[in-house]
């Protein structure tokens, strides 16, 4: 590992079986799951959080972990901008501040969640594309490995532009994501494979515009998976399809081995 | 293997690991795919053919081949009435005719196919069940084996009141159906494991109708897997979740050695 690489990280432990290291770059913290064993051209799959939430949701924590153990992928989370264990801005705050107060008076969050996400969209593809440069680094994963990208939700919101930016990831899995004219406007330009994930009873979050937004990707390889319940109640036991297994594969699997 | 069981087949061959047996009961001919170290218990998965299909179409032995080899599980198909090796009542050949000719000249097929269906389907349940009773005398499944039904189209219209009548039958695919009251009724009482698959752009069977129907299946466990284009292209690579190999377990596999 070179001194660049070690610099990055600033803890490093190991839990049944997965190396788990915090990273900072810049001034985004990370966290970087990954296998015991990993080789050079390990796949990386980058995992957003929902809106006020952090690199360490339970959820995300556990669905990484699946990934290192089963798959033997690496896992890479940062915390979106104002969240987790980065400062809040003035602004930040006015907006968060006034959708709790739309929904406690049952008004729409609509155009405060859009002016919201679009501005946390615009300061995180940035912080995402600048993780990818910096784990690229690091020898068992390289330029070689395969990126792929999941989240719902604000992570959605933040990623469905990201995969437009950043030719790197080749597979991305969203779903339960407030859409405004932005989402769908970058959807059109999403080409890779794509899994959507529909919580059919969302009460913020009809599913005529997960419906509308599915139908936008421009992905020729695309599925739906929906389910009864919120999106707070994702069954991933039940909609996984291995989806990153197929479509980022570790580039040592398919070299014939010589002589 | 007892003699009863002898008798059920009439053909045996084994092809790249599988072992295919015809078999008759009663008038209903069907094929049994099977492991060739099955054991007593092992999990069968009933497999219905789409609408003017039979028994050994191309996708239905493909993905029975895939779940003996992949899951271990014993797979049977049997021809619907007047489908595949046996012969066409008059009646049906009238149905079949109309609907030719109302598709020919653009017309509603809707209360034709409803008819249609129904009839098949009134026929149909009890030789599937008829099936399960006999496939259960073979020592490889057995009466502790669980039993799973997958089938789109006219395998739905047939197994959406198959899986209410038999109360054996413990998890289920289905999708792509035509819908008609019989089943939208059907589907209230379903309570097992359901997996929905929804061609999204098909040119006879809309979207709305069936997000309607998977609204009525009263399952807790269900999901719905949607995916561009009609019922004859489902990319059962992209969609598998791997439903029966959650729900059907192999008896022996949950029982700790004693001693």
């Amino acid at each position: 590992m070179s001194a660049m690489n070690t610099s990055l990280f600033t803890a490093e432990r190991t839990t049944d079986g997965v190396i788990e290291r915090d990273f900072t770059i810049g001034e985004v913290p990370g966290v970087l799951w990954s296998p015991a064993d990993a080789s050079p051209g390990t796949p990386l799959v980058l995992m957003g959080h929902g809106g006020g939430l952090h690199k360490r949701s339970t959820g995300l924590v556990a669905r990484a972990r699946d990934a290192v153990l089963r798959d033997g992928h690496a896992v890479a989370a940062i915390d979106a901008p104002g969240h987790g264990d980065r400062p809040r801005s003035a602004e930040d705050q006015r907006w968060v501040d006034e959708m709790l107060a739309e929904r406690a008076a049952g008004r729409s969050m609509a155009a405060t969640i859009a002016a919201y996400n679009a501005s946390l969209t615009e300061r995180a593809v940035p912080e995402w594309r600048a993780t990818i440069d910096a784990l690229q680094q690091l020898p068992e994963i390289g330029r070689s490995a395969p990126v792929g990208y999941s989240g719902m939700t604000l992570a959605s919101a933040i990623g469905i532009p990201l995969v437009v930016a950043e030719s790197r990831i080749t597979a991305a899995i969203f779903g339960g994501v407030f859409v405004y004219d932005e989402i769908t406007l970058a959807a059109r330009s999403v080409t890779i494979p794509v899994e959507f994930l529909l919580p059919l009873d969302d009460p913020e979050i009809t599913r005529e515009s997960g419906l509308a937004l599915f139908e936008e990707f421009a992905s020729e390889d695309k599925t739906l998976h929906a389910f009864p319940g919120s999106h707070f109640t994702v069954p991933m036991e039940r909609v996984d399809t291995r989806f990153f297994a197929r479509h980022l594969a570790h580039p040592a699997a398919s070299v014939e081995p010589v002589g």
